[in-house]
This record gives structure tokens, sequence and C-alpha cells, in this order.
């Protein structure tokens, strides 16, 4: 591409995305398409001449547009609500023109190297002691995978030449809150559907930490090899919060990995008044947390601290000739996990700490927590509306819970109550189950919400209970 | 970050990018920082207080860019030569600010159905039939890994439940030439630092298909279990191709899985000269290659192809209430592999489609080829060098071989070669080892890499070969 042609779509771009940004409220949050809707509009091959840019833009506007749900907008509350910032877009805009892959440390000295520092500026942020050190993967999933593989390789030895095979069963425990993702991870690393031992949880839905310790000993009992304990900081159903301090003290006497998946609350150790919840991380040896969820940072971007980098190069280094480097005394990115190449995911999360400061993230932090509390207030305040308590960081959890309903007939009403705020494109929230239940969950964590994006979701969920 | 702040900044960033990619030529390829040397340039936290963008531009230019290897600048021949053109970078912009999350259908429909549709596009440029099916992962590593997991769920149904303890030790088979992220693969499953079986090699470093099957035979005797082949097209120390037509013969008699591991060549399928290396790929069960390797698309693009798309969801799907979504019809991209999250990595590799048209495309990949022979032929032609053979591709494996030198010594010439020429900052070699012996590695694959370039290197390496 010309550096002319460059020049000008790079302008049109930009201001595209200043106008959309600024506007993200016109849009509906949901994308209203029906499946395969994109699809038929696209043809069936790649064209065989090149296309004009002018071409491109005018299908990105009128066939993907549409099919677009605005993460952006400050109505959407679903999952975990994000936002990837201005300098977070532009540090993403300078990775892509950079271009590079950084496996080695002499294949991208300066991503290798920032992203030790910036992971760091990070750490201090959190509160975390020295001693940690980070990398970042795409996703918690990927984080929680390269921890556990580091605490299998440790807890583990008879299956490093051989294989699983060859060793007893490896057991990983965590709750029934535990994130799908360890789950996904456990069965990744070869333990099956049942290494993943679900712990009973106390009030709630935190980890009991003595249930934990009478189900490792049993597994030992019975010849298994338990090895590490997910605990979670803000699961992603109520976002609940493991006794860490007592479920490190469990595992350290059994010698067992503690896995910390504080992928979306994590932020929040930044805050004094929340540091409490993360009471006994510090203990861990390893721990989740995601900028892309509640640091403004573009997906993707999931940060895996650990205590003892030398575990991870123990499961993933293994290097051929042709990368073979020569320099000794420095890191590699590839040891730290399964990929051998890496983007320079740190320039966007140096440009979100610098831009923010420590002192601008726990504002807008705060803020979310703020909201968060205002809009349990006015559930509380409210009759024939229930609200999951306690209310932790910025998630809300709540049901209609008019007199006389419950049960099935409860849970038909909150879905529609659901679908019809989710169809009316000013809001969006998802849904959980709890003890076989319907629950709304209403994440806070775009940087554009305010009181009134809050506001009126309460509002719309109010009339949608009066229509249904 | 106000409009008006996005829009100026955006511009400056464009407008630096558009520069900074016509005058690649300016910087040397490799960073002259000492390791340490970034690092040391940065305070130790983040600011208490938000930056200005000027300061954090500032930095950009004084400290990361000393430290930035140029991947873009058209003498870099290492490792695989990549280029991140024009629209890809602009691809890149539009994701980063859209920011959605493509995990479910619903929270990205236009990422999850796009993704479908340029890689059927993609498909049919490489001329694969009907029948397969991609996903966007990031690297080859991770592609790598999420088709030997299934491979794992399909040929070894006894670790489903109870994992891989309560299973035969599974195998996995390649060369001494398959690239180390397949050992990696196979280590992260579990299956141990034995689980990868080194095939002997024929000619030219490709897979004896008579030494598979009796390795094979051999280890059912032994009561293991073989579960999948890995042939490659392209491999990296001097892009050999296995025999894919006669491994898949040998595979399917016996009911492995067969992965094909194209990642750099794979783009090559598209030229009907270089058809006949890719023949038997359609009867694999999964095809990995990377877009951001020879395909103009921004690092990170890696598609894994497969044939049976319900192998994936067996090995991956797992779906808790939060992420219940009601639609039956749609398929979702966190079903795919291990990761939940999904950036729109498809936005990038549609615009480089289009842009490029498949003509286009297919100029570039033969201009490199041309380029290869060309230095195949200067080396050819000059005595005392030597050139692996045969130049397969648009990779040239070389050494300097003067009359009298041989073993250490010839080692140690080539070695200092490299270090001259790589110090010059005019171009960046690799190396590999073949038989314990040092070569050259130059690898032909930057988009602004013209005949000028290639001549300039091989004047390089003579006058280095002279002075050493």
């Amino acid at each position: 591409m010309p550096p002319e042609e460059f020049r000008e779509w790079g302008r049109r771009f930009v201001d595209w995305i200043a106008d959309y940004l600024e506007g993200a409220e016109r849009y509906p949050v949901l994308a209203r398409v029906a499946p395969g809707e994109v699809r038929r509009n696209l043809p069936a091959a790649a064209p065989e001449r090149g296309e004009s840019m002018d071409a491109l833009f005018r299908d990105f506007e009128s066939v993907v547009m549409p099919g677009v749900t605005h993460w952006n907008h400050p109505g959407f509350f679903g999952y975990f609500a994000i936002s990837g910032s201005g300098p977070g877009i532009l540090g993403e805009l300078l990775a892509a023109a950079l271009n590079v892959n950084a496996m080695v440390w002499k294949s991208a000295p300066a991503a290798t190297e920032l992203e030790a520092v910036v992971l760091d500026w990070l750490r201090r942020f959190l509160g975390l002691p020295e001693g940690f050190s980070g990398a970042i993967h795409d996703t918690a999933s990927t984080s929680t995978f390269t921890a556990l593989a580091a605490a299998r390789e440790k807890g583990l030895p008879e299956a490093r030449e051989r294989g699983m095979a060859a060793a007893p069963r490896g057991v990983v425990y965590g709750t029934a809150e535990t994130h799908s993702s360890i789950a996904k991870s456990v069965r990744a690393l070869g333990f099956g559907r049942r290494g993943l031992r679900s712990v009973e949880t106390g009030a709630g839905r935190a980890m009991d930490p003595a249930a934990l310790a009478r189900r490792i000993d049993a597994d030992l009992d019975a010849g298994l090899r338990p090895l590490a304990v997910v605990a979670t900081i803000g699961t992603t159903s109520t976002a609940a919060v493991d006794p860490v301090a007592r479920v490190a003290e469990v595992a350290a006497a059994r010698g067992l990995w503690l896995h910390v998946d504080a992928a979306y609350a994590g932020p929040a150790a930044g805050l004094g008044l929340l540091r409490p919840h993360f009471e006994g991380w510090e203990c861990a040896d390893s721990i989740v947390l995601n900028p892309h969820k509640w640091l403004f940072t573009p997906v993707d971007c999931s940060v895996l601290y650990v205590r003892d980098p030398a575990s991870l190069r123990a499961a993933f280094s293994l290097v051929p000739a042709y990368l073979e480097t020569g320099e000794r005394e420095v890191e590699h990115l590839m040891d730290q996990g399964l990929a051998l190449g890496r983007r320079f995911r740190a320039l966007k999360l140096w440009f979100v700490l610098r831009y923010f400061g420590q002192e601008g993230l726990r504002r807008v932090l705060s803020r979310h927590i703020a909201l968060a509390r205002r809009l349990a207030g006015r559930i509380d305040a409210e009759d024939g509306w229930e609200r999951w308590r306690p209310t932790r960081f910025s998630l809300v959890v709540l049901r209609c819970a008019r007199r006389g309903t419950a049960g099935p007939e409860r849970d038909r009403i909150n879905r529609r109550i659901l679908e019809r705020v989710n169809a009316g494109g000013e809001a969006f929230v998802s849904h959980t189950e709890l003890d076989g239940e319907l629950w709304i969950r209403v994440a806070i964590g775009n940087l554009r919400t305010r009181a009134r994006h809050v506001d009126a979701l309460w509002e719309a969920l109010q009339r949608a209970a009066e229509e249904v």
C-alpha cells in the first residue's frame, strides 16, 4: 500500500473511530442480525483482483457493522463489561505497525523488556510483593492453562519422560463457582473430566477450606496426586471471593500449587478499601488477571504472575538450533508458555498505565464500584426485586421476585425480562444460574458508563417486569 | 480520552507509521541495544498521575524504538520473514477500536461469521476441497496444540473421564525436522518427552513413510496407542517437504490423525507451480498455516483447518450457564479451542485478501520465490560456497565452504560471517544446524524485499567471508 494511501485511510479510520466511540450509544448494544445474515452478505470467494479501500470500507460499514455487538456501548452490562481506551487502541495500532514477533529477546528486545517492566508496574499498583514476575497471554484460559501446566510439571515428575500414563492420577481443586476455563484447562492437560474436584462452598459461595483439606486428604489416601488448588477472587456468577489466605494454608501444608483466578476483579486490588478481599493472594504460586477486562486495555491482554519463573521454563522451555541466540543472560518470552510467537502486547498496557496514571485508574474503578452500589440501593428500595448478597466489586446480581412467584415461573418471568431489556437496544445484561434458578447479572466496567446508564437500565428492568 | 485528542494522536501515529514503513531501511535491522538497556531507561513504577500523549510518544521514540528489531526491514531474512501490510494494519486498528470479544456468536456475530467466511475464501485460494472449516488462533503452536488435543480426544477415549493415567501411552509421530512447537504441544498434552517419536527421514530430510509404518506397528505391538502423525510442508530448517500423500496412507490404514504443518509454506499452495508439494494434504485431519508469516497479515494470525469440527467441540466444548445463549443453530468460537475470549482477527485477514486479491497475493509470493532462485543461482555460480539442496519455496540455506575447511573450523567461519553480516545492520539472517553443522538461512518473505536487497545480502556475505 503506497504511503499516501495508508495516510489517507489511516486518518479516515481514526476519524471514524473517534466518532464511533463518542457515539457508541447510538447503536443498539446487541447486534440485531439473524444467524447467517453477515455470511449471506458476503461473496463465496476472495476477489481475483485487488479491491479499493473504498469498497472495503463500504462493506465494513454495511455488512460488518450491523453484525457488531457493541462492547463499547455504555449500556453493555453483560458477561464482564470491558473497554479498550483511546491510549490502548493507539498502542495496539503502533504494535500492529511494528509487527515484531517477540519469541526470543533478540527478535524484539523492546517488547520483551517492556513486558517485564509494565508487569512490574502493574504488580506494584496491585500491591503484590516483589518476587512475582509476569507475562502477557491472550486470555485467562491460556494463563490458567500455563499455570496448571507448571503445577503439573512440578507435582507430577513421573509424567515428564513417559507421559501421564506412567504417573498417578493428578487432581486439581476448585468449586462449583470456579470458571469454566479451569475445567477446560484441566481436560486439556490430560487430567480428564474428573480431574477437577468441586470443593464444597460455604457462606457467599466461597470455598470451604476445611472441606478442601478433607478432599485432598481423601485423595491422598486413595493414591491420587493432588496437584493444585484454584481459588477465585471475583467469580463469574456472583463475584464471590474464596478465602485465599486459609486456602493457601491448606495448599501449602500439603505441597499443592495455589493458583488465584482474579481475571475480572484483580485490578480492584489497587483500591485500599477492597484490599481485604485479596488477603493471602501473595501466597499464591500463580495469579491471573485480565487488563482487557477491567483495566481499559483492548482485547487481548491477560497477565499471569508466577512466583517461580523457573517453573514455567521447566514446563515449556525447549530450544531448537534455529532459535539459539547466544545471549545467555536474557529471558525469552517463548519460554513462558505454549506459544512461540508473541505480539507486542505490552505497548498498549504501557500506554494505558501512563495515560491514566495509577490515580486515574483508581478513580474509574471506584466509580464503577459506586455505580454498582447505587444500583444495589435501588433494588433494595423496591418491592418485588431481590438482590444476590453481598454485591462484590462492580457486579450486581438480581431478579424479579414478585409475591407469589417462585421456581420455574419466576425463572420464566426473569428470562422474559432479560430478553425484553436486551431487545430494547439500550442495555445488554446476561444471566447466571444459582441453585438451578435464573438470576440477572449486571456487570459494570465500561469506561463510558455513567449513573444515567445504570438508572436507565434499572428503569428498563422495572418496565419489562411490568410488561411481562 | 477526549475524541479530539484521539483524533489528533491517531493522525500523528498514522503519519508516523507511513513514514516508518516507507523508511524502514534507514534503521539497523537488528536492535543495537544491550540486554537490560530498555528496562534501565524506564522508571520503576507507573506514574501516580496520568501523563500526556506527548510524553508517551517521546519515550516511545527514545526508549522503545532503539530496542526494536525491524521485522519490517526489507533486509530481514531471519527465522521466517514476515510483513504486516497496510490493509492488515488498518484492519487491526479497527478491530482494536471495536474491541469485541467473540467468545459466543451473540457477543460478536460479525467476528464469528466473518472468520468462517474469510477462512473459506482462503481455503479456496489454497485449493483445499470443501469440507475443511477453520478458526484463527494466535500462533501455530496453539493451532497444533488444538489439533493434537482433538486427536487425543478421538484416539484415547479411555482418558476422557479419568484422565491419561487411566489410558495407554499415546504416541505422536514426526521427524527430527518437525518444528519444536510440536514437541511442546506433545508435552503440554501430557504425553511426556518421549511421547513424540522421531521417524527416520530419507532424501531431502523428508519423512520415510515405510519407517513411519514400522514405528507405528512396533508401538502397537508394545501396547502403546499411536494417535497422530505430524507431516510438514516446508520445515523450519530447510523448508523440506514430507511426502504427505504416502504418509496419509500409512496414517489412514492405522486410524491415526494426520496433522499437516504448513505454517510457513501454506500460502504457496495458491501457486499452481508449487501445488505438487501439497499433494495429499487434502487427506489431512487438520492443517495449520500462518497468514502472519507469508500472507502479509500482522502478527498474530494462525489458521487451523479441520475436516471434522465436531472433533474440536468434543475436545473443548463446555458451556456453563453464564455462557448459554439460546441460539442453537450457530457455532461459537469458544468451542474451537482452549481460549474462551477471541479478538476480531478475521477483520485484518479480510482486508488483506480483498486489498491484494488472489492475483495480487500470487504475484508477491511468486516474486519471493523468484528472489530465492536468484540467490540460489548466485551461490551456485560462486566457488567456495555451498547451497543446501533443493531450495524450496523462498528459503535459501547456504554456507561458506572454502577449500580445505571442514567441521568445526567451517562452523566457526560461518558463525563469524553470520555475526558480521548481522552486525552490519543492513540484513539479518539466522542459522540452523544440519548433521550438527552450521548453515545460514536466508528466508525471503517481506513485502518490501526486492532484488537489490537480496543482492546486497549476497555481497555482504561474500565480503564477510573475505574478512573472517
